[in-house]
């Protein structure tokens, strides 16, 4: 199955997400095949990935979204193991610092942005400040309607300037939220990851859905596109994720880069140095 | 062996480097066994980073010198593609810019200092400098001297409030240097990586290998250790830091966090989301 032409947003419809099954998976029915051919995405991107920070002109910028316990962590983790991590920069974006929240929300994101060459990852983006400030009514619509603007004009601008943006839900049932947070609960090792906020965050489950078909709505486009991953099962997620990046960097025609080097020179000085 | 005791400089000694063998491993002698043995290191730092992250409260710094060539960007690859990628960061160091070179030669690598919780490496760093400067008589030998001074103080402000150092000079020979620059020009993928500096700079070897054991002299403290590293191997090499590594945060005797919450509180609204 092509899942970027299955996930991808549709532009010009509102998506409609209780309509999409989150526990959909397709053939390879089962994890391992899966996980295989997660594995040779990875390696393509890992590829794609040398050749863009060799060629130095471009950047890729992944960004993730999801409920807590949607799987975040997991994606980035199962990207940055594969890739080479100079070339691959992960950013976490929790609540602002006070210095933060002295400027507009989008300037520690674009401070944050990839450099050329570079594959950033966005842990949590841009949208979380507009999901909240919508669910939580804490800004009016007409401002509400101005931040899915302004950030559309931000990501064409990186679009415009060399940075090819992917954006990625992270769609999981209120069940399986239930079920990781037990898991977060049983296991000492997973216990730091328990937040406060939580439970009082999940209430309002159906009114995230909707900020949600709003923002995607709002801010999916043919060069930003918004994808939808159904992620119940963690290895179709990042089956899915990893195909939909690497046929992205695909397109993206990325060439083996020769350096700007009078190679003849070099290989003289090879020979000179062999021979001493 | 006890690659701790057997590669740290010792703080009241001048190495010498010349007596060292690049070539040197031992036991397992095949690269199978040492990688099997290198990625028991690495999950054994895994799983401390992850009570480091939940922790909060301390951090870790790699710091990782060598000629070019000697495998700093494999080694920080071998590391991030097995710990979790968001509580470690990679700093690289390259020629200051011009808005760094305005400010004093610590002020870019205290800014790139790890975050508490985090596992902070650096390729190249804040040893780069007088490197050069000795190598190139850039700066006085009294500036030089007040150099060391001033990193050695560095490293114990970060070592007193919280940040464990660990410093890796990975060690190669002057053939195994050329026979990877060899490898880089036969390959088109690596091509990118050749420099038109990197036959210049090996005419300084024996220059550079001086600068290292003043440096590593100067800078090998009790808490902020200098590890000579044999690494023309690749396997053992990384065999030996990631078992340096893992001993090291042994000693920081890293406890299960338990999170600062009410976890029976935390029990009871579980029990309620799952009653709905």
């Amino acid at each position: 199955m092509d899942y970027r032409a299955h996930f991808m947003v549709d532009p010009a419809k509102r998506p409609d997400l209780s309509g999409i099954d989150p526990d959909f998976h397709d053939a390879p029915s089962d994890r391992a095949a899966g996980e295989a051919l997660a594995a040779t995405n990875l390696d393509r991107i890992a590829a794609a990935q040398t050749r863009l920070f060799a060629e130095g002109g471009r950047a890729v910028l992944i960004c993730l979204q999801g409920m807590d316990a949607s799987g975040k962590d997991g994606v980035v983790t199962s990207i940055m193991h594969r890739v080479n991590p100079m070339g691959c920069a992960v950013q976490s974006f929790k609540t602002p610092t006070e210095r933060e929240k002295a400027h507009d929300f989008l300037w520690r994101i674009h401070a944050a942005a990839p450099a050329k060459g570079r594959i950033g990852i966005f842990n949590r983006s841009h949208y979380e400040a507009v999901l909240i400030e919508k669910v939580h009514k804490l800004a009016s619509p007409d401002v509400i309607g101005q931040r899915y603007r302004q950030i559309a004009e931000f990501e064409r601008l990186l679009g415009e300037t060399g940075t090819t943006v992917i954006k990625f839900f992270l769609h999981i049932s209120v069940q399986e939220q239930l079920s990781r947070f037990k898991d977060r609960l049983d296991d000492p090792l997973k216990r730091w990851k328990i937040s406060e906020a939580d439970y009082a965050e999940r209430r309002h489950w159906d009114e995230y859905m909707r900020a949600y078909e709003d923002a995607l709505a709002n801010c999916s486009t043919a060069e930003a596109p918004w994808y939808v991953i159904p992620s119940n099962h963690k290895w179709f997620r990042d089956l899915a994720i990893s195909q939909i990046t690497a046929a992205t960097l695909d397109d993206m025609k990325i060439p083996v880069a020769e350096p700007g080097l009078d190679l003849a020179l070099i290989r003289r000085k090879y020979h000179e140095a062999a021979e001493q």
